[in-house]
């Protein structure tokens, strides 16, 4: 048996420069070290309702049913769709990344009818082809991603959702990266259920996935014919804890709420749309960079990228395995790479929350120039 | 909109004398606020496979499947149930508390056909019983719950795990309350799966859920004819990353690894025979107080008690909300009430990790009766 009796937490200081986990703020360290508190404790419900209208404003919306469930964005992600999409009810998916594979396979799993639209990694839908595909699958629900992880594509949804509301679908967009870091937008987009993450855009530790839903899914979840297989993730037993009677349903974790707590604030402090303009400052700053250094972006179009998840195709003579390596050896950065089908051919680089600085940017270009 | 940006994060110092969340090692703390690193990092990976180490110590196994998944108890809950009870199967249910109902629950939302041995809550099960019951169910999977939280009743399970062996069952043990605080033992009673929480008996925040799964069972997954609902809480899928490909599923979230990491070493540090006898000595004397002050147990036979969560019925003259509103004004403590058929009838009283010691106890004791 190993024993660990009397060894301490000392983790190197890496510089999280890949899409998540990201960097946490000074904020959130600092609170999760205060003392845990009961679950229904008065201090606990207050900060949970801080936190709500924390998370409503980075999510741009004024959903009363706004709050942070256990677990990662997969979490979220399986909340949304598991509660949303019935049993042989027809799901359409808009699909060019690893994450609209990954909600194809929740809602498989949830015995519904999956209607894909496919489209190469790294692009986006156009308000024509949204249309197009909604009107001729007639879909119950709708899915899509804003900002998809696996290749650095953002697109805000408003394509979607035009097209979704014209058949009377929900919509449901996984906003795991766009959150707290650029535009989310739910109630402009029309938005009806979204879930996001903590350890990206919001510069807080993972362990907590952001949830909103508009009050027509809200209700139409209060009259869902059956309950969803799942117990656990289910948002109609979940959304009761954060209602005024608290209703147990799980036990929250106290570290991982002040730390939202503070990393939402951090937010509020710089403003929102600050915030966004650093990031987006960021990323042009950097692809610039890359560029010099003979790397392509993977996202050819400027207006479809994600700001602080920047996707690049290295130069034919570098190795992207090597490179990583070396960048976390000699200057502790930890870079990514592709997932998937982009995995050894793309790198991800983020730059998110104390990061998306311009001397970050310059860092991590002369670290990187130093490692090829 | 409120506003938070200046607030930081005072929670007041209570001293959690409930079921749990519990008292957390001040170990843990100081590890939450250590930096962050990725979820392949070389450290994080080394740390977690201490992690394993420590928990196959807690839970008293060789088991290699044993691992945190992100949540709570309930994640682990779900995780077991829907990982191991196939649609359609027959799952037969010790019950005789809350938390055998949300099994039941969750076992039905699988499509499993359930069938309950119900014996009043407090109770728990003969060898004859489980016999009997489990030989006329022929149960594909049986579940109990070794500590019943919402009783303070708790059984190895040696009772069953015979019988269960004879129809060739497998055996699903809630160990969320027993883990770290005494004897869960998986390997000598004879468990298959065992899921548990971090802030019970680890003395940890919440938010991580150790699984145990042993190597039958593990075998039986890999060979399971199609995949549960669920994808998020899909045991085949979470333990890939706990193996040495370290597949990704999910994001972990390092602070609570590092509490996690902390608590087990704080176990290791006193030996955890020795825990189990702290634990065990001062349920003895918080009870004999307890009587004192006029408080009946609530599980009558000594041998059937949770040791570091006494249920007692309180004298007809106390109302027990009151008292507990008391206690946590006057001197910060939070103890709880009954849950579900017990509510407002017993007081669930913790004494768990760090509040389990003779001073802590006393003063309990003391704030009590000025409460009273």
């Amino acid at each position: 048996m190993v024993t660990i009796e009397s060894k301490r937490i000392t983790p190197p200081k890496r510089l999280l420069y890949g899409p998540g986990p990201s960097a946490v703020d000074p904020r959130a360290y600092e609170a999760m070290s205060q003392p845990v508190v009961g679950i229904r404790d008065p201090y606990l419900l207050d900060l949970l309702s801080e936190i709500q209208s924390g998370l409503r404003n980075a999510f741009g919306t004024r959903n009363e049913a706004t709050f942070p469930i256990p677990g990662g964005g997969g979490a979220g992600m399986e909340a949304a769709v598991s509660s949303f999409v019935l049993p042989g009810s027809k799901f359409a998916i808009f699909a060019a990344g690893l994450f609209a594979d990954r909600m194809t396979v929740v809602a498989q799993r949830q015995r519904a009818t999956v209607a894909r639209f496919e489209k190469p990694w790294g692009e986006v839908f156009s308000a024509e082809e949204a249309e197009e595909f909604i009107q001729r699958q007639q879909p119950d629900v709708v899915g899509f991603v804003q900002a998809e992880t696996s290749t650095g594509a953002y697109q805000s949804g408003r394509a979607i959702t035009a097209a979704a509301r014209k058949v009377n679908a929900l919509v449901i967009a996984d906003c795991v990266t766009s959150l707290g870091a650029m535009p989310v937008e739910l109630d402009s987009v029309g938005i009806d259920v979204a879930y996001s993450c903590s350890q990206k855009g919001l510069s807080c530790p993972a362990g907590l996935s952001p949830v909103s839903i508009s009050p027509r899914a809200y209700q139409w979840l209060q009259s869902r014919p059956e309950p969803p297989y799942t117990w656990y993730l289910d948002l109609a037993l979940i959304s009761k804890y954060f209602e005024p009677a608290h209703v147990y349903h799980h036990t929250p974790s106290p570290p991982l709420y002040y730390a939202m707590h503070q990393g939402l604030a951090a937010i509020e402090e710089e403003g929102l749309q600050n915030r966004w303009a650093r990031h987006q400052q960021t990323n042009k700053q950097l692809l610039a960079g890359l560029e010099r250094l003979g790397f392509q972006p993977l996202v050819k179009n400027p207006d479809h990228r994600i700001w602080h998840l920047t996707t690049v195709i290295p130069p034919a003579h570098v190795d992207e395995a090597s490179l990583r390596q070396k960048l976390l050896e000699r200057h502790n950065i930890e870079i990514a790479s592709g997932l998937g089908q982009l995995s050894g051919k793309i790198l991800r680089i983020g730059t998110m929350g104390p990061l998306a600085t311009e001397e970050s940017v310059d860092f991590l270009l002369e670290s990187l120039a130093d490692c090829m």
